[in-house]
């Protein structure tokens, strides 16, 4: 009998499919060729990206040029503009404004053949760090409403460069899917005057049947309510609202469970693309009791069709239960 | 300058992308291959899918046999099950209840190497109808509170067997984004007393930049904020909350749109896959001032990528006047 679950915060209904019951070896991943053609986020090929709003350079090296292990610039072909105001009006009963914004490239390793996964914890590391950094510059703008990082990996996934980098995109809206998040786990704060992604932690750790990989500060589950195959969760054990805050000697840990993570997908799954995403407080009133950051991964398996789009529903043929044990025992 | 423009049904923001531009000759799609294996949907197969539930015949053939001009079953892998009990219970803090439904195929023609766009405007009415009927029927069963139909086609957006079949799935609860939709139309109503829709349509007429096609009874038109390049909506020119509604004698016009605006994408985009979904008023409740049935066409042409995931927001690279008018003028 297939089984309805709800996702607890945003009331989300997810299909699990327990009779097609899908295991790794069902969703054929085609292999990637690396492509020869010149790569704006190589080395030597620093001009050909705008010019760089930070990096880490060894050796006193000059900016925009090599000799960087990582490199954030402004994306060449932003969804959003820096420059210029909302300018909000109405066309009719429609509604538009300006697409003001920042939109950012983290370039995380100078290697063009590694993805995140092959990076060594200390260089993950690195990538955080510069998260954070971006993330707390860029609040200062009180035009940004929303802060956005996140990473595509693997063209079906939407990536447009096999260079390994993330992106930050920052929004002068807060997202109706960011709200959502917001308004769903405070009607649990309000209820229960408790942190409902504390109890989610809490309650797989004890469950123990959904957790693929967990450390001292970051636990690592397949979510009860998973809309897709082999989706996984990175969430810290202890609370907080904003990504932003995670402070030095927690970085380390993060580093090396999302290192521990992406390794296990790749290897069941055969290197699949996929998306990730940092679920955090919008900026405005961000020390919030009742949110908690988190990562959300989804490895791309299967497609969204007709279904999904029409109901919100998605229909997953792998249970949970199963995608952590598989990924745990690999 | 890229611009944001809101859904005003949904409050849904989307950047338009004004600067990509993207036309018809940016989306190179692949040419589809057909397949040589069995086809369950095609005639002499009958005993490969589950006994039809009812179909269009000639000449008093027997069931299960062919003979047929078009044939609903039961889909062999349904998503959701028609036997049992919700059963509905808790897991700790997490919700779960049995997935109990109806997963139904409507095979449209028995001809394998026809797509819904080939088929004459009598035989389209024909789908229509069966559409029509099988909601009417399934709407006796008081565990279902909400009958989607939609139509995959073409591998990437989700079709598993290329025969061309639309899908019924009825739920045993009004899914998320189908609430969403009913909350935004109703504070609408609320606020002007009129039908959102009725205004959308009587705007798109009077502004005259996003109608692709239209005749006495339907409008097929780019929407304002449009997700993806080449996004159409169907939507009726009266005021009707319920698709099963549709009278004998709008069936053909409406037949005749849907034909018109699926050639229109597969002669612009070299016949491209969507999602096809007819959005509806819920059963309970079904006769709304507020909300006004349409049908929305996805060509699958780019890719959900974290950011989306992220945010509910959508990068659309094609601007939806251009859209329209490349449609309108092909």
């Amino acid at each position: 009998m297939p089984e309805l679950r709800k996702d607890p915060v945003l009331g989300r209904w997810v299909i699990i499919s327990t009779e097609r019951g899908k295991r790794p070896s069902d969703f054929p991943v085609q292999a990637r060729k690396r492509q020869a053609k010149l790569c704006p986020f190589c080395p030597n090929n620093e001009s050909s990206t705008p010019p760089e709003i930070s990096a880490i350079r060894e050796n006193g090296s000059e900016p925009n040029s090599p000799g960087w292990t990582l490199r954030v610039i402004p994306n060449k072909f932003p969804a959003l503009r820096i420059e210029g105001d909302l300018n909000r009006e109405g066309v009719g009963i429609f509604d538009k404004m300006n697409g003001i914004g920042a939109h950012e490239v983290i370039v995380e390793t100078p290697a063009h053949e590694k993805d995140l996964v092959d990076l060594e914890p200390e260089e993950i590391k690195n990538v955080i760090a510069a998260f954070r950094e971006r993330i707390i510059d860029l609040k200062k703008d009180p035009r940004f409403k929303y802060i956005l990082i996140f990473k595509n990996q693997g063209e079906a996934a939407g990536a447009s460069l096999e260079h390994s980098h993330s992106q930050l995109i920052a929004t002068p809206i807060i997202p109706k899917r960011v709200l959502e998040e917001m308004d769903g786990s405070k009607k649990y704060y309000e209820y229960k005057e408790r942190c409902i992604y504390c109890d989610i932690v809490k309650q797989e750790i004890k469950q123990d049947i959904r957790v693929v990989a967990r450390n001292d500060q970051f636990l690592a589950i397949a979510p009860f309510a998973s809309r897709f195959p082999f989706e996984i969760w990175l969430i810290p054990r202890f609370h907080s609202s904003q990504f932003e805050d995670i402070k030095d000697e927690e970085m380390m840990n993060f580093a090396l469970i999302v290192k521990d993570v992406l390794a296990r997908l790749a290897k069941a799954l055969n290197d699949p693309p996929y998306n990730l995403v940092i679920h955090s407080s919008p900026v405005e009133n961000n020390h919030r009791n009742e949110y908690h950051w988190h990562v959300e991964i989804m490895p791309k398996l299967t497609k969204v069709a007709g279904f999904e789009w029409g109901t919100g529903f998605y229909i997953n043929p792998t249970i949970p239960e199963d995608a952590a044990r598989f990924l745990r025992e690999i």
